[in-house]
């Protein structure tokens, strides 16, 4: 698989690194590219870390991850706030919903009745999509299943197309969530 | 005390009865009302911990703290991106301005630039301010002064008058704020 775009470096770091590493690299090389040109201000929250033991000698700390509670970006892009996840699968025909934790969607519908914009960017099939969260909590309204098939992400997510730079230019997709919404 | 390197984070985590722990704490009572109240979704990012070492046998790591490179809390407020700091002084007469480090200026003029509203929320004199991030960048460009005075601050800041729950009821300054920009 070869993205255009991408510096040797991040080959390196995919030998050992998973698939949802890919995903995040793309989406902090995108957030960077947005902060340096001035188009919006997106951060990846840092990682929880649970605190077992302070050093106070060396200002070291023993540790443990913890998960967040909330989504792990957010931001603001044309006074518009942005909340959103990245989620990857290995799966060609659906993406399974035990991706999502509960206390995401009961985030995702907090941030919408707020009136902010939020979603999730989902790579699939070695493509990526930007799936709106009020489809998306829709969806699981109305099914049963507990996954979301390729195709109803094909026909109702945003396909974000891959280009030079930045390669995941996933504000190109909002734009359009926010022309739909309009 | 003062040790070269180490971050505000390990000193909060040194002396429970601190006055920095005081304002966090009831910046985290706040969100937590706003947030099982509905009236806004606002977190803490949590503090960045940098890895020395994970262990992968029982999931713990060995870390240091970091620094966060933008303000501490951020979240969504009827449609309103905010991104906010508490600061404390334990000076009578001014707020020194080493308490805000050259990044975070820089993260709060972004904000604005995108239309975000971010501001501090100051605690001086065991008085409680909203002080809008505009009026603040003003003022540094404005003046040569390493700190500002306790009387500007009174009369350009607003006041955040403490309440039975939650004690600081913050968003009535933030709402004061929307107005005035209006």
């Amino acid at each position: 698989m070869n993205y255009p775009g991408i510096k040797k470096e991040y080959h390196k770091y995919k030998t050992f690194a998973n698939r949802g590493m890919d995903l995040e690299y793309l989406i902090n090389q995108a957030n960077e590219y947005y902060l340096s040109s001035d188009k919006a201000v997106i951060y990846k929250k840092p990682t929880p870390i649970g605190i077992k033991k302070t050093n106070y000698k060396n200002g070291t700390i023993d540790g443990f991850f913890q998960s967040q509670s909330t989504l792990d970006y957010n931001g603001v892009y044309k006074g518009y706030y942005l909340d959103f996840d990245a989620k990857e699968t290995n799966l060609r025909t659906s993406f399974p919903l035990a991706n999502i934790h509960a206390h995401q969607l009961e985030h995702i519908k907090r941030v919408i009745n707020h009136k902010g914009i939020a979603f999730l960017i989902i790579s699939i099939n070695t493509e990526f999509y930007l799936l709106d969260g009020k489809i998306l909590l829709n969806f699981i309204s109305n099914n049963e299943r507990k996954s979301i098939p390729y195709d109803f992400i094909k026909e109702n997510a945003i396909k974000i197309e891959l280009k030079a730079s930045p390669t995941l230019d996933y504000l190109k997709a909002v734009d359009i969530l926010i022309k739909e919404e309009k």
